[in-house]
């Protein structure tokens, strides 16, 4: 059994990850951290536990988490990079579910997140954890930077467009839309029931933290600085973003086909029919990206939709994706999950 | 493997008993039938079932229902009475989502559903599906009658208070709430977001058909007809029921230890801590009710709050339980989700 | 013209006095009070005012509130019972929209809301200001304790009942269901969008606030002390109550012609045709209460259904149903508003 | 006062006009139509209106529509076509609200539309009744086409830039969510509640009907062909269109002073402050479009944020605006209406 600890888990991602693990045959739950909540019983704040968690949370220091194999950083930004090194060097790998290692570029990191950064070294060694791409380099690495929600959605609708150099890389637009759980579970007025229900908004249009990690990403694809506009929306519904994803034909290509066998091997990326439009809620609860593309009216744009939901695979589950690379596992292990539909 | 059909599978309780059933490791499900939507492939209608049912609807016809070990009728009232019996005799167990054995007073039955009753000896033989009371009966039931959403969480809330004759049957209250779901997939005006969305009310004052389903149930466990005002109302949700029951109180007893020690050995029956009040998303798409007891200001009310999945313990997840119950396997197989929160 | 100030602005009984008022015809708003956003446009707060109100938000020392011919409060409890006597002997008529005028017995207030009453000699000059009950009494008012929201619907479902001695005012219950903007616009981890969506959940058992002011308020009708057990719930709706009542008949009545003799009279009480069941969306937005009345099987036992939009009729539509009778304008002055449907 | 009809009264942009017009100070509502509710009370039907609208539905023919000075239809496409000309004839002005009279190119509308058109003539003379560019010629028009909802919201936020030529007009973007209103109230499986609910998804990126009537307006304006790319999507709330817009800059012009001082005189166009996005919640149940501009990162893409509610500028409440347009009212009769928030 692999030993897991998790630092930080009374957010949202937190307890998806100890819904996903407490199932997980491979894994032995040791620890769950939180300063503010030491003492409390996971399942009195998330009831949906009872049963499945018998773990109450501690502190950091009481919780053994050098004698986990692996630990997972559910916490806000920039505590992870403080934590991570120590762990590292007990011989302890970690999946941060922050943006802590996520941006190479120190300066760009610091000049979004607002923060010194405290292991610039670890940057250098962390592994950007977008299976699709990084597999290989995922299996053997130290520190996973786990990729952000938008970010997942984005980069996987992009990519094969990106890989036949069929788009012109410099005016990428993402018009993307989320469900409010990605706001996390702090207690704030815009994401009240009563402020965030029955509207619909745009945030953050000038500028979101997710733009350099979605451009990194796409640049090293492309092999070039990419432009992209990119416009979240906060959407009324828990889980779920749809990213639509607008882009200028370079070349005539066969749109489905390509799609099609790029990700003919992949577990958790679904194409869907030509024509089709994905809805979230066909991946509400699982670990499933599903894509659609579309040249509407035969113009030069190409239009491709991507849903996930973004506490599993733009967090939770993908970060379990991760573990079982690293470990050796089947990739798909404990994130056998039907979506709940209805 | 058990061979399992489904009949009448496009509804809501037809999705979820594919969800269920498509990961239960004991079951290889035969076919599943629509006259309506016959040779459409159920991952076309339910894109949330891709790669996870690789069927197509077929016509009664077509499927090879007798050569079932059971199955199951997720149909409107007044089917499976007439389809049930010829299976019966061909020695393929029955377990009917819908209505049409649960009553066993064939004229009440006729009153509430509007119809003549098919198979009235069939209802005779039949076996109400609520294991917590009937589970010997289950295990050697050729039909099951699963028991209806609102009488599985009305009468799982008074059944310890009334089997230890505390509280007076004759003045019973059940203010229960359901989600729209328990509509089910039919287009009809009184449904649709917009209608439905963002407001409450009650519907079916004056009688409603699980009346007389909850009546029976109850006053068989009383040995004595109860009396009882059931008021449904319609939340916007989709899934999951709140039965807020009232009651007087005829004698002075641990209330809390009288539904622990009552719920003591069930799987799928939790009883809060003193003073909880259970959230209906806390049972989201897993087969628990949690239950909560309370005597607001001493006085000599009690209150019960009982909480279900309307489409899992209310239907679908009821009536796998049952399924393992009659195949003799563990009751919670195929059953281990742990509830979707948020 | 009517002088008007609001002290304490910024939650949504605040916004929505500044709704109503900003189309009065004979209101001018001269001052809003906030500590916190003083300095602040009241339409950067709350966009839906952009054109409708001119104000920024002041510090109390800087409005002239003295000067004003009434002042509401819209205030968390506790602040108006420190800073109206001031007014009062100003000369300045008060509509307290918070609870600290609505106990007449000061022990009782003080034991349910915690502190230590600041001017008891006001409590015992306030006017409870239920028009339908108190309509003389408001005329005349210096002070008015604006009723709860809860206690709204649940008296004027009661009343008649009670008023013609039809029910037995000792067993009394009220199941009653609440829209999230009831707790209000503080940052609050149980009242987030995550939280409290697709989800329904009792609280406040043991005992709520609002029970008091009930007691008081049909105990006063009745005559006689009543007994009442009253669960409210948390629903995922922005507005509206939707008060479920159930009472033991004592008496064979005639309940449709009490109900419409009693409100025949009303503005704001809608006695809804034999057999109907009111949804809270029709008086969203408005100052109505829809009423209907049930007696199901024919039992004794009598159900009331009663809807209101607890920003409106509960708060701050009754406020100003209060200002024009104080003021001696025609009562629907203002609030001549078609509820907003879908 | 001025006599009024409305054809079609059942849907939701039917019962929107009543809650209007009910409430307009110089129309006297004499009919309203419906064969299939004909001698049903509308507020039996809408019990919103109870108190609001005295009138029943009667068929087409019992009310005396050559009677009225004006007749809106609030009927499904096709319907308008065919009994506008008899009623132009006989001196009474109409109001489309569907799109029989939108598109003045006869052979697309009948290819979008999949109809033969059965008034080309009626189509040369009609006025698209968007008040901020054809304010002129809809106070003179026999026969208005009232706009599309997202024809609004999209046009009026691409005008300002259009008519500027600071953009190119050959790739536009319009990036669509829309309340589940705008579906309408028909009985559709996709539409209901427990399928629209806590999702998102896209629709119609092949092709919408709302296309054509975009480009035919913005080409107008331009005075050139435009590219456009529209992607609707369906948004979990009931009323609301949100338009998120992309276009290249041709030239640096200062955005936010264009916009301003191009609706400087428009009573229903509010352009917010620089940096704010508009919520659509901002504008629910009033005539107001809000509008802000972005240019994300300086870069060469202009992003426009456009809100309107469907059911009001969308739809019912622009049909007013043109209503007081042709009969010399102040443009604003019976829509000084502040939004309800939350």
């Amino acid at each position: 059994m692999i030993k897991v600890g998790i630092v930080g888990g009374t957010g949202y991602t937190g307890v998806e990850l100890l819904r996903l693990l407490s199932r997980h045959p491979d894994v032995e739950l040791t620890a769950i951290t939180s300063r503010k909540e030491a003492g409390l019983r996971v399942d009195a704040m998330y009831p949906s536990l009872r049963g499945w968690v018998d773990l109450a949370f501690t502190t950091p220091d009481e919780a053994n988490l050098a004698g986990c194999d692996v630990v997972f950083f559910a916490t806000p930004n920039g505590i992870a990079m403080q934590e991570a090194v120590r762990l590292v060097e007990a011989g302890v790998r970690v999946i941060d579910l922050a943006a802590d290692f996520r941006i190479k570029d120190i300066a760009e990191w610091e000049k979004w997140y607002g923060m010194t950064h405290a292991s610039p070294q670890l940057v250098a060694e962390a592994v950007y954890g977008l299976p699709e791409i990084n597999r290989d380099a995922v299996r053997t690495a130290r520190v996973v930077a786990n990729p952000g929600c938008y970010p997942t959605a984005v980069q996987l609708g992009f990519l094969p467009l990106i890989e036949a150099e069929a788009i012109d890389p410099a005016s990428l637009i993402a018009d993307c839309k989320s469900g409010v759980s990605g706001a996390g579970r702090k207690a704030e007025v815009h994401t009240l029931f009563a402020e965030a229900t029955d509207s619909f908004k745009a945030y953050g249009v000038a500028g979101h933290r997710h733009l350099p990690e979605i451009r990194q990403g796409l640049a090293a694809v492309a092999g070039q600085p990419v432009g992209l506009t990119f416009v979240p929306h906060l959407t009324p519904m828990v889980r779920g973003i749809h990213a639509t994803l607008y882009a200028r034909l370079k070349k005539d290509v066969d749109l489905q086909g390509l799609f099609e066998s790029r990700y003919a091997g992949e577990r958790f990326v679904d194409v869907l029919p030509a024509g089709s439009c994905p809805e979230t809620r066909s991946v509400r609860g699982s670990n499933t990206c599903r894509i659609a593309v579309h040249r509407p009216q035969g113009s030069d744009t190409v239009v491709v939709l991507s849903v996930i939901d973004n506490l599993v695979k733009g967090a939770a589950g993908q970060a379990v994706q991760n573990l079982n690379l690293m470990f050796g596992l089947p990739e798909s292990t404990g994130l056998e999950i039907v979506p709940l539909m209805p």
